[in-house]
């Protein structure tokens, strides 16, 4: 081919494509238009009306695993008031009347059937979840105020991922609350398993202003917090062979190995997630035993971003676990582990770092 | 040693030298002072004057492989009007009348003969290939206004590099639309290509307040934007054993393993590249074979970082590619990819979620 | 265990527990409550009133090998101005009258016998290495102003590490300048070590308004800069067999292999490190000669993260060192490497990319 034909060619192919704009797409569909406006009618920052008497009673978070593979997931989507900040509620858009929403925890390999109760009168909720192969316009669609939707998903791959509704604005539904961590244990394990010995699940996310959707497109958050959910014994993995997420306070005993499952909901901002006192021996990025680093001490997460990472407790004392990004500690993004000789809490104050 | 004698060696040596400043260090050109002070006068945020009634018809790449291991490339620096949201023309400064700039491909143990015709009247330009060995201060200078400039480098790593304009300051050359992805092919492939089916390009970048240096220093994104390039059949591997980027719309087949290679070009922000309903079965962090990862749901991309990232996708329907930041898929921040049962194109609208 | 008894535990253990809030915790020690209260008197933003006519000679850093696997190591809190742009004198805190800190190497295995002098008479001081195992709420701990404290503790993990002041608001003293890097050099070395030619350390920090915690937590740095750290011949190995950090100017012959080794101090902003011209051969994430990755145009830093880079200068020329958030090369962070014939400096004036 000569050399003028090839250009033109190149010519006729040089083009640029935007692709953007697909976040302020609308799907029509008339109830959800018509629940829209109703928030829509709602200023910048303030409560939607039909939300401002309420404040639903926390659903538990329903798991039952109906075969050996399959797992039944019920959560709900509702309005409920969250302490964010010291006395500061917060009516939050949440998964099961919790901000973060409850830790939900399967096997490599599960499908999961799942179910939305959307408790909330005004608006679409949906969920996705980052742990599954999905169709996002089929399996992740909204289920309008009041209704119930059942998706039938596999969770294939290991590792600490994020869920959040996904109904548009995204950012709205994420920035108000409605977020949280499914963890998919690995079929063979962590080649690590062995030396753990106690682990705990701690989720970063942001504030804004109430509602407030130019603040949390264009603002600072206005707290940045971790929490941490537990699990009863034995749910964490039905082999029974390993370890259960704990609350509050963070314990270990000298000379433990803990493990932390992280994960960083965002919705907008990274993490760079670190324990003060300690160097992580293993961190598998994203939760997937494939993903091995050693020795680091600080982990980048990127909004959404998950990982595990294990490290060892040699004294006795209390240590600060982080983002290093200490603006965010500023606004609250910090936990203490209490580390003990017996690993039981001795009950005194926990004289931070 | 003694104690005296090494303390005193310490204290002849640890000295503070502080390098910064230099990104604000001019180079003494006679003709490019003079088309500074030309733009200089400019207030900021306002079209350069010479800029003012110019839309340059955008000019095709040209490519030619003039031997086994050599390619010609030729590319030009242009003013014109590009549309980076509904109805909004940016008078961008561009690669070849877009931005990003088209992609550039070549196979790693490349030669590039490279040349810029700066077609901008009024201040120079240049350009800097992350993917090559050059030396800055010869191979990457500016180019003066209705001048070329032919430079020679060796491309020995492959990976998903960008390019961009290095004139300074070199944040306006980016932010003002200089931008784009060059990737070069590995030697011996990538290790999963036998299992991919399709593959694209994307690109994400930021866009400011017209030409304000202030704002895009100090401010946050006004646009954050995903764009595709297209490849016409065979031109992305010399050998024709792999696959061809293409335009939109982002198509595949129930069962397709889609290879995307990305990269942010900033110039200011990180991504936290996800695709919706899918977890990425492959990753090559800045696309190099070597920095394989497994099972992420999403990638951490710095400012100009790039990746590859490969994805099966299970099911028909619609899924959303953004970053996880959601601050910026507000800003525009997400493409639509859509799986069918024959992967052909059913003209349906992208029903978003 | 039937439907109703699991779902029933469920309600017991789905409970949402926020852990934030540390960050504002208070330790009642008398001293450091009776010091903070002067500085709390301070107007944000303004010089601490004890700290006025201060501006304290900078005190070497003192290293003392005193066994085969034991260094003394001591170090100063002090106030001294420190020029952190042309001709703005900022009254910084400090670890020995630098900011960033003067560089610690020790060798992997290592105890550090540590002491820290708090010269400040205003306020407490603490030094927080993350290069090694302590107990943060023994061995981290306050000394109290005009005070010393010495603290023991393992370096058992390679890599490149930050070190910093966690006396709290922590913010305040890493932005106002209690930060720096050390270096723990691997018993085995890098896989890498023979191919190196020379090697420096450059950290990059955030600069903010004077003492001003509203703009350290809420605003955009004013300043972000790279800095370099020397060491004596011999001094960074004790075996002597591998090589020196030097101070500026950056040099390097032609075919040079370069090592940096990269630390991000922050306080807040993450980085994505780069060097225009060359790609990285070899890349150990935190430093750990495990965490190897290959070809990397740029390196993601998390807040707090190191790096070892390494890469190959094939051209005599200046090259840029940067960050590629070019919104921070707009404010400072640049830094100029010179690559001659023969690796000695020409004189000639840095002509900068």
């Amino acid at each position: 081919m000569n050399k003028k034909v090839k250009w033109l060619l190149a010519s006729l192919v040089g083009t640029s494509i935007v692709l953007s704009g697909c976040g302020k797409q609308d799907v029509a569909l008339e109830k959800k238009v018509e629940a829209q406006t109703t928030a829509e009618e709602t200023k910048a920052g303030e409560i939607i009306s039909p939300h401002k008497d309420l404040n639903q009673e926390p659903i538990p978070l329903k798991v039952e695993r109906i075969a050996e593979n399959v797992v039944n997931v019920e959560m709900t989507a509702q309005i409920t008031d969250i302490e964010i900040d010291k006395g500061y509620m917060y009516k939050a858009w949440t998964f099961n009347g919790e901000a973060p929403g409850p830790v939900v925890v399967v096997n490599e390999g599960d499908t999961i059937n799942f179910t939305l109760k959307n408790m909330d009168p005004a608006i679409p909720h949906s969920m996705d979840f980052h742990a599954v192969h999905a169709s996002p316009s089929k399996d992740f669609i909204d289920v309008m105020p009041d209704e119930s939707g059942t998706f039938s998903y596999p969770a294939t791959k290991p590792g600490v991922f994020m869920y959040h509704c996904g109904t548009k604005p995204v950012l709205s539904h994420i920035a108000n609350g409605m977020h949280g961590t499914i963890i998919v244990k690995p079929k063979d394990g962590y080649p690590t398993d062995n030396e753990v010995d106690r682990e705990y699940l701690i989720i970063q996310n942001e504030w804004y202003k109430y509602n407030d959707l130019d603040d949390m497109t264009n603002g600072v958050p206005s707290q940045v917090v971790f929490s941490t959910k537990a699990l009863k014994e034995g749910d964490l993995n039905t082999n029974g062979d390993t370890f259960s997420l704990k609350e509050t306070p963070l314990l270990a005993k000298v000379g433990d190995k803990v493990r932390l499952y992280v994960n960083n909901v965002g919705p907008n901002e990274v993490s760079s997630f670190h324990v003060v006192g300690t160097i992580f021996d293993d961190v598998y990025i994203d939760g997937n035993p494939y993903n091995h680093m050693e020795g680091l001490q600080t982990v980048m997460l990127p909004a959404s971003g998950g990982a595990v990472v294990e490290f060892t407790v040699m004294k006795e004392g209390t240590y600060s676990i982080v983002t290093h990004q200490f603006n965010h500690v500023q606004k609250g993004a910090a936990a203490l582990l209490k580390v003990t000789a017996d690993g039981k809490d001795d009950g005194s104050a926990a004289a931070g770092h």
